[in-house]
């Protein structure tokens, strides 16, 4: 069905339909000028925004819209757990273009959805409207926290540990198999197509055969990119073993970055160690095939949407305990510098290389 | 400046230095995951976003990028007000396309603080990215209210007046002379270029001569598309006069349009007379000489950000006492529909031809 047969506001009420309020605090959701959202007793509020856009943020050709909409929503939940708050409602905002029909805006809200249901977020506003070319969605995700749990990045303090959840890199490289194959696949295309001119044949004939990408051995890295998932549980083990978090971020632009932000705000130094950045096997692998050196994936590739935090040295035994939690390093004084000691020893400045979507 | 020499986070600083938190309920802003907002006495929070992309809701051939920054702020400060309440914080996301540079991003953001500085609002966050074409703007509003005081849609009862701001249609038609002019003057770039060509002499320095349009006497047309203003005023007179506001909607999409949300949401009919439709005189003059019936104009045309809303039929005197508030109609029972009285005393029902941004 073609979206201007619904027009903008058949589509938010045939999208947002049937959708039980899960929050107390969510007093009125879609349907008027605002949303509004009840205090909560002694709580803060915590509020986060991204915006993606096609070809920039995502690329449709690899990229289910399902799983989109599911990713849209968790990059922005990661930085309200980040904080180390829990989220309570999202508004969510689309430009449009006319290639997509009514469909494919069902699957979009069935990721994002399924993303609320799973994090216990309502949906309560937001607009619809066309655009020239691409899609555009602009997510608003807005929690509660804690007014003596909130964790800053400016909390980090001499001798704390530095500490990640998850492996990191995981993303990165997903992202670099997605795009190769997106990259043989044009190639098959164009030989495709050349060779049916030559035969007279059917060109969609042709392309219809080329065989699927075998993704064997890699399923984990393609969900850690098309489908990361925010790390509530990690916050909420922390929150159970009653540690406190000095500082925290979430891991979205690559670990060198996020910890130099950490760093540059607490105004104090660094060390990690090489050795002790968690990675998954078919990360390790996947880097060898594509002749990348993993650390580096680990250091500076994005999207893993890992927390990246610090607890005092005296929690070192807690969080050691805590299942999916490595300590990679310490703080350190301001004037020491952010240091990186690889696997032989040497000592490398940390240098962010992160992702910058305003560059090249 | 290239907005890459400075890359995401060097831009995002840049922009939003040196700009004062006004709010103290606003306690960390730009600089970590989230902006946290401490919650205040009694009251609740409301939020609002809106999406504008180029080409769909501006047009930057004529659109000065400082106007654009300022009205991306209003049509979401309207919809708090529209909801009597106050706002606080806003949150900026921006996707830049490579055409534009630093101080194409400062003329933007001028028009955000400057928008931000008379409503006493302060930015809190936001999300800076690149885009493939165009610009898209998508900011998010946050305010407060006091519970028993906020005015939703659906509050509207029967004998209610029906009452309106300032004047509607003159947005709609500073667009339409806005448009005219760009159309005029790509016609004479056409001729002047071809001119140029046949007589061998420089087509820049031909398109340099050709005479700016003459918006005299439509100034305020222009200014009503160009820079709106929302309706803090009326909302704070109609507190100060003690009344109580039983529905409220702002007017982007046409006075049809709002009318039947706020009837549609409360179950009821109204009757509103086209003589007591607030023009201005330069829309009337604008109207008759684009061929258009200027009621239409002020029923359907889009963006006036004028703020409609319904009274106790006690309060006439009191609404009629206040500055540029006018009492329209009233609202009638569910079964005796939604009618337009005519200047001759006829009776139309009222349609919505109200903008849709994702229609044609």
């Amino acid at each position: 069905m073609e979206i201007a047969e619904l027009g903008e506001f058949g589509l938010i009420k045939h999208l947002t339909n049937n959708i039980d309020i899960k929050n107390s605090s969510t007093l009125k959701a879609v349907g008027d000028d605002c949303a509004v959202i009840a205090p909560e007793q002694e709580l803060q509020t915590i509020v986060t925004t991204d915006l993606l856009m096609e070809g920039v943020h995502f690329d449709l050709t690899y990229m289910p819209l399902r799983h989109l909409g599911y990713k849209a929503v968790m990059v922005n939940l990661s930085d309200i757990y980040a904080m180390n708050g829990t989220p309570r409602q999202i508004t969510v905002s689309l430009a449009i273009s006319k290639r997509f029909l009514v469909e494919d805006m069902e699957e979009l809200y069935s990721g994002i959805r399924l993303a609320c249901e799973r994090h216990n977020v309502d949906i309560v506003g937001g607009d619809t409207t066309s655009s020239m070319t691409g899609l555009a969605i602009s997510i608003t995700a807005i929690g509660v926290a804690a007014k003596e749990e909130i964790a800053y990045r400016s909390g980090a303090q001499e001798t704390d540990l530095i500490c990640v959840s998850g492996n990191l890199g995981a993303a990165y490289m997903g992202l670099q198999i997605l795009e190769r194959e997106k990259a043989v696949y044009n190639q098959q295309v164009i030989e495709a197509t050349e060779q049916a001119r030559k035969n007279g044949t059917s060109a969609e004939e042709a392309i219809a055969q080329i065989p699927q990408p075998d993704f064997a051995g890699k399923e984990y890295l393609l969900e850690r990119q098309m489908k990361p998932e925010a790390r509530k549980d990690i916050v909420e083990k922390l929150r159970q073993a009653n540690v406190k978090i000095t500082s925290m971020i979430d891991i979205s632009d690559g670990l060198s970055s996020e910890l130099m932000h950490i760093c540059e705000q607490s105004r104090c130094g660094c060390r990690i160690y090489e050795e002790r950045i968690p990675l998954d096997y078919q990360t390790a692998v996947a880097a060898e095939e594509f002749n990348m050196n993993v650390s580096t994936c680990a250091l500076n590739g994005g999207e893993d949407y890992e927390l990246l935090f610090t607890v005092p040295l005296t929690a070192n035994d807690v969080v050691s305990a805590i299942e999916d939690v490595k300590v990679i390093g310490y703080i350190t004084k301001e004037s020491l510098g952010k240091a990186l000691i690889s696997r032989d020893g040497s000592e490398f400045e940390l240098k962010a290389q992160g992702w910058n979507p305003l560059k090249d």
